[in-house]
């Protein structure tokens, strides 16, 4: 092939490669988070990443144009198929296709990819993961108070220190009470209600006065671009921005202002009835000392939620790409959806999940050195001192892995230095060495390669390195000797 | 929604969803494979699932038109995006984005899913997964040899006993020798060598009988489908046969039968030079013990291979759907590629790799009862009496949590019976009841049910039944009293 012809080995943009710590690492913390499921009695299932375009609907967030952030192809019967955009639209889907087969209350979680068609840009990218728990056909609030505290089990189970981390719950009832309220209610103000959901949304971003811009006339962001407002009065901003700012010390003190915001709105009492019932719970189960907690600055973005949402935060600072410090924020959050299954079977099911960004929380597990701090142990490299013997140093390989010696024979084309530069990169215990002479003597050379890192820095005379011949030492190649050898050898670097 | 409106519910053809004892059996596998992986010394890796279309290439076998088989989406820049069909070409494109950075030889692996846009049939999905293994960077046959060996040794880990599987080997260059020998050798005959390719890799399906009409005139099947053959000449028929049945009781007959039939052929004679050099260092590690064997009757239909390829079969026998005692199969095969990465770089990248199908592999592990015989334990379900007093119920709940029992409220609007129902779906080992009474007298009752089955086995009298009460017992709330009576009837349970 001409170098004209030559492809560009690029990945698509917006996605990327996991490198090994980085697998390791994220394995280990969906193991973490799957304990934690499993404790609380939730079964895994996995749906396939493709369905049909129909079932998946149109519930993202922050799109104008149907379909708009989906990637879609036509299948060759015409239908059309989608990349799944999040778990809860397939969870929907499944749980409607085997209802009768499925014990209810159904408690499920599963993680997976999740695509969006969307420009990429920095940490935001076209295929992510997601880990979702859900309960299907619980239209009790305990169904939503459960997964609250199951979401504050799961962060301390992840190593957040009590306290680092706070699970807020708000009720879209009411949101709903407030917006009737201020005159935004029926179905011809569906669509400034909506702006105003996502304004609201916006509130630990753009803090207060940029909600009040939102909720009013529109905003010009710092680019200059400009998004449209929700028009409403300047007093109807206040009684909006009273509910979000309600959340106060006290459960009870928090009720109360939401029950005189809400005033005589019946769905936004009973949304308010319903967060004082969770309160009950959370207490009952003692994680009302600031584990979970009522708060309406949560409002979540997404349309189809209809009761209960919330939301875990973590509360600790970090410094920010722009050096300023903030708190890390929101790694997870969900609500109440009943609407979701009832669009395939016609009957209300009610339903109630929580999905945790799985890029967010290893971020933030990582910033608090909770994981990815160590790398795996390499494995021993034998050497290929003489290619006509590589049979030979291919057995001493077979020998350690026979023993459960993370072990590989070198399989490249070059000499001495390459390869020990090779055990190196590769993080390499110790090298196993056998020339033609320890061959003739049955024996073979073992470099520690950890122990030699760290003697070069103490031994400074040329010389004496070579006469010492620190970390090295001779063994026969007899399993019953070298095994044992390597054994301690690796023992001692662990300990 | 009225029911005309009404979404159907439904898998797009060809995909599945993953249910609970499925997701742990394969989970338990794939953990075993990447075992045996990481003792070989391979790193993980991931790509994502969407790769640019021409990166892929167009290596799938079978298909005729370009593109065919494969999910492709033009993205808004123009370029055609792609979901992966295999974990090679991904790799090939990773390897060469990331060239300088990685330690050569590469040895790396991954799991993951992969999709193919075919016409679903039985046991023919569109999205399936594969555990991929592969050496970049090794030019040596020591690096085929290599995963021979780690194949033998996954499939041991994974419980197949020594005999019950074997990895055969073969050689794309003597392949090419017989094509030269037979007059098939340039390209003007590339399309012809590819028929003749495809034919022999159907040898396991069709036998020599099926794949003579294949090579020669062509074949009409069963349905009475026509495939056309490569049009050879029944001497040339025979000298390729001769090859594919080459496979001896020995190494050194099977060697001798092909230095035979590759003739004068230099490509040829250095194929069956690197299968004897395989050959040797696989006798040198003891795996020549009836594990890997030198075998001509496997040549997999990949059109990229360029020397070694293998294949893992198990030798076992099954009943298969139509009632027919057949042996397993395949269940996992690969080779050299040596053209793959160098499509990207335009340097030589001397590259092997294997794959195994994890679906087929999990059929065969099944049908041995090596995975998927035991079901997870349920978890302790507190029933509801009195839903006013659920955060009372909630909180016992929570108790058995802390101490980390599998434990769940019913979340359900339903009575007694139904809650009884649930519990025995769930697999629940006993349910919490707490009754007016209990409560007042800060109690609980404990019904054990896989005891209480058992029983009900031997106990026919109703009266009986009743009086005795088995399987049940009463305890103290306090979680110092509860929490070790319900442990010590998980503990009886297991044991």
């Amino acid at each position: 092939m001409t170098g004209g012809d030559r492809l560009k080995a690029r990945l698509p943009r917006g996605f990327v490669d996991r490198m090994p710590d980085e697998i390791r690492a994220v394995d280990a913390m969906l193991a973490k988070i799957r304990e934690t499921y499993e404790l609380y009695g939730f079964e895994p299932v996995e749906t396939p990443l493709v369905e049909y375009t129909d079932a998946l609907g149109k519930f993202l967030p922050d799109q104008d144009r149907p379909n708009e952030g989906v990637f879609s192809v036509q299948d060759d019967d015409e239908q059309w198929l989608s990349l799944r955009y999040d778990l809860t639209a397939p969870l929907a889907r499944y749980v409607a296709e085997n209802y009768e087969k499925l014990p209810k209350p159904y408690r499920s979680y599963r993680a997976g990819w999740v695509f969006r068609n969307e420009k990429p840009g920095p940490g935001r990218f076209r295929q992510f993961m997601q880990f979702d728990a859900d309960t299907v056909g619980a239209p009790s609030v305990a169904a939503d108070a459960e997964i609250c505290m199951m979401a504050a089990d799961t962060l301390e189970n992840l190593g957040i220190a009590r306290g680092d981390y706070v699970v807020k719950v708000n009720n879209r009832k009411v949101l709903d009470g407030v917006l009737e309220v201020i005159g935004l209610a029926g179905d011809d103000a569906a669509h400034r209600r909506l702006t105003a959901l996502r304004a609201i949304d916006k509130l630990d971003r753009l803090g207060a006065e940029g909600v009040r811009y939102l909720l009013g006339d529109g905003r010009k962001d710092e680019s200059g671009d400009f998004t449209p407002g929700a028009k409403l009065t300047p007093e109807a901003i206040d009684t909006v921005l009273a509910f979000v700012g309600a959340g106060a010390a006290t459960t009870e003190a928090t009720l109360d202002t939401l029950r005189r915001v809400v005033g005589s709105s019946a769905r936004g009492s009973e949304g308010v009835e319903e967060l004082a019932e969770i309160g009950r719970l959370v207490a009952a189960a003692g994680y009302d000392d600031g584990r979970v907690r009522i708060d309406p600055s949560v409002v979540r973005g997404l349309e189809y939620y209809t009761g209960p949402v919330y939301e875990a935060e973590l509360t600790f600072e970090i410094v920010n790409d722009d050096g300023q410090t903030v708190r890390f924020g929101s790694v997870a959050g969900g609500g109440r959806y009943d609407g979701l299954v009832s669009r395939f079977i016609g009957e209300p099911v009610p339903a109630t999940g929580f999905s945790i960004g799985v890029s967010r929380l290893t971020a933030a597990l990582k910033s608090r050195g909770l994981i990815g701090g160590q790398t795996a142990p390499g494995p021993v490299v034998v050497l290929v001192m003489d290619r006509s013997e590589t049979a030979r140093y291919q057995a001493i390989v077979a020998r350690l892995r026979a023993a459960g010696i993370r072990a590989e024979l070198y399989l490249g084309g070059s000499g001495m230095k390459a390869q020990m530069k090779y055990a190196d990169r590769r993080r390499a215990p110790c090298v196993v060495i056998q020339g033609s002479d320890e061959r003739d003597r049955g024996v073979v050379q073992v470099k520690d390669l950890i122990e030699g890192k760290r003697l070069s820095g103490t031994i400074t005379d040329n010389k004496e390195w070579r006469e010492s011949r620190p970390a090295q030492f001779e063994v026969s190649e007899a399993p019953e000797a070298l095994v044992p050898a390597i054994l301690a050898l690796l023992q001692g670097e662990k300990g």
